[in-house]
């Protein structure tokens, strides 16, 4: 059936007649292999006794190319068919090859850190025998999920199910920034049953250091905080409400449960850091953050959209495609704040690749 | 502390001094109350006394206004604080009568027709006293969870914790299309670990009726199909693969359990509703769907994007926003497909409203 698939290669015969043989999950090729497909084009790995080493993947490529005739007698198609290689590796294999790159196997080429990869790619130019990656590519498919622990230092390759391949590049941010970080002193507010209102608010506390919101344009001396707000500063002897902070943050969990608690370590944690969070409704997010207030009449563009989520949330493809293509989409990068039971933040930032 | 909130009324003092009693969450007022706030500004309702019963936010409205000086001694902010009324609906009341919309408390005033509903909304120009509703209006703050089975004939306000407020149409979409229904005659395909292949497909089978996608730009003749798309064909009795159509769905299930039932549930509906569902991935999104394929070649714009859910599915208000606010932004609209354990659906549209 290869016919059908490599017809265009049809006018680009295999320079010889080329074989191969499977064991072991290793496709062996013989002759001239190892100058036709690494030297040149930095397929497998070269052995000793002078054949070279494909990975399934690879061979699959070569197949699929008509620079394979067959493996252990079966073309293309029944290749894949066999379930020596996972089509969807294939296709983003193919994908990488086909926008210039050489790349291997992670987990046969690199045992020594395979760890979440399926794909590592050379930077153009740069072959297997250099000592440079460009990318290490995870690949799954739209609806396979994926851990949040296992994205970071990986970029992830969805195929969906028309096979087109988005790629996400994943990492750690820098959240950083030089917004202010005083605490008013005490004042005082009243908890009505989803926000809190200061009366005669200092100067500065919204206007400068962004909290809360007039209630009213027509009445900015009346400042509502939202619960998350009000928490923060409660907690840190900066508001008063009748009953103390406590009251706050049991409001909190009462409408959105332990929910809160990982929201307000988030807010707690980006305010330390000099980066005011405001609410990211509208965008679908927990936060929208701003690293540079000085004033709010002044205020700059939002950098990050935050997402708060469990340490061991578990993404569905799907649903991370929606975040980033929302945040790209309003000049916005998008960060997972991962947070564990004790508050404890892990940063994850996910952005469109094109490669 | 009405003061600084009716700052801006200062200069429009009440005619007479107003003052009013709260009773059985009923607040009553007395005197020229009746002329004043009903028959000229549509609040309240009229008893047979001649006095007027307000709803809590109705007097919280008059209050903050200062058309009211009080209920029972205590001023807007106090009355606010006391929780004889949500702050988020008061919100939500002030915008729509700031939009210059005549409201009542649907509890209050609809007792026959309240279900779900906190507010009615009289189209512009009418009043209580007439007989059309323009919304009835649901309110929740952006924390708050909402039962997908309680949307579809209510108005989704959300008021997020800045107070500013998206509001939400929910409905139930027409899904009917004239895209081919036919189906192919028997056709052979191989399954892969993620997909079928079709070598040499009937003609039409993707040009025309849309199912699958050439493996390859320059393998046209090499049909693949996804695993959903498979499953739906052989299940018809249009496709063959070994193992026969049980193995498809088993596949489906390995990777996504029972969520692939569902999903296949909903891809069988519109298709036999002249519907081509197509992946959504890009929109994160279950499908894109187009209701009038003639041929790929001259293919429309893609109307809906479809989210399968469960039946008993709870939205996080930040997540319709999400899914809405990206539909809106590709121009599409988003539907979501509530299916039961049976594969039963109901269709639920939420789009953006501008009061």
């Amino acid at each position: 059936m290869v016919a059908f698939i490599a017809g265009a290669f049809a006018t680009r015969p295999p320079v010889t007649t080329m074989e191969a043989t499977l064991s072991d999950g290793v496709v062996h090729a013989s002759g001239n292999a190892r100058e036709r497909f690494y030297d040149s084009q930095g397929y497998g790995q070269p052995r000793a006794n002078g054949a070279l080493a494909l990975a399934p993947v690879e061979a699959a490529h070569l197949l699929f190319r008509g620079d394979l005739d067959a493996v252990d007698g079966m073309d293309f198609h029944d290749f894949l068919a066999s379930g020596s290689v996972s089509e969807t590796v294939f296709l983003v294999y193919k994908d990488l090859r086909d926008r210039g790159f050489y790349l291997s196997p992670a987990r046969e080429a690199f045992a020594d850190d395979p760890d979440g990869a399926d794909l590592i790619v050379y930077p153009r130019g740069k072959g297997p025998w250099d000592d440079e990656v460009a990318y290490r590519i995870r690949v799954v498919g739209e609806r396979t999920d994926v851990p949040a622990t296992e994205l970071g230092d990986v970029v992830l390759a969805v195929v969906d199910e028309e096979s087109e391949i988005t790629y996400f590049e994943t990492g750690v941010p820098e959240i950083e920034g030089n917004s202010r970080t005083d605490l008013p002193a005490e004042i005082e507010g009243e908890l009505l049953s989803d926000r809190v209102t200061v009366p005669r608010p200092p100067e500065g506390l919204y206007e400068e250091c962004f909290y809360g919101q007039p209630l009213d344009e027509s009445a900015s001396d009346v400042l509502q905080l939202s619960l998350l707000e009000a928490a923060y500063l409660a907690r840190e002897g900066a508001l008063a409400v009748d009953g103390g902070a406590h009251v706050l943050q049991e409001r909190g969990r009462a409408v959105e449960g332990e929910r809160f608690d990982r929201r307000l370590a988030v807010y707690t944690t980006l305010r330390e850091r000099g980066v005011v969070p405001k609410t990211g409704f509208k965008f679908g997010a927990d936060f929208r953050t701003y690293a540079d207030v000085e004033s709010v009449a002044d205020l700059g563009h939002s950098e990050f959209l935050v997402r708060v989520v469990p340490g061991d949330h578990v993404f569905s493809p799907r649903d991370l495609a929606l975040d980033v293509r929302l945040a790209h989409g309003v000049r916005k990068r998008m960060v997972f704040a991962l947070t564990d039971a004790k508050g404890a933040i892990d940063w994850l930032t996910v952005t469109r690749l094109t490669p």
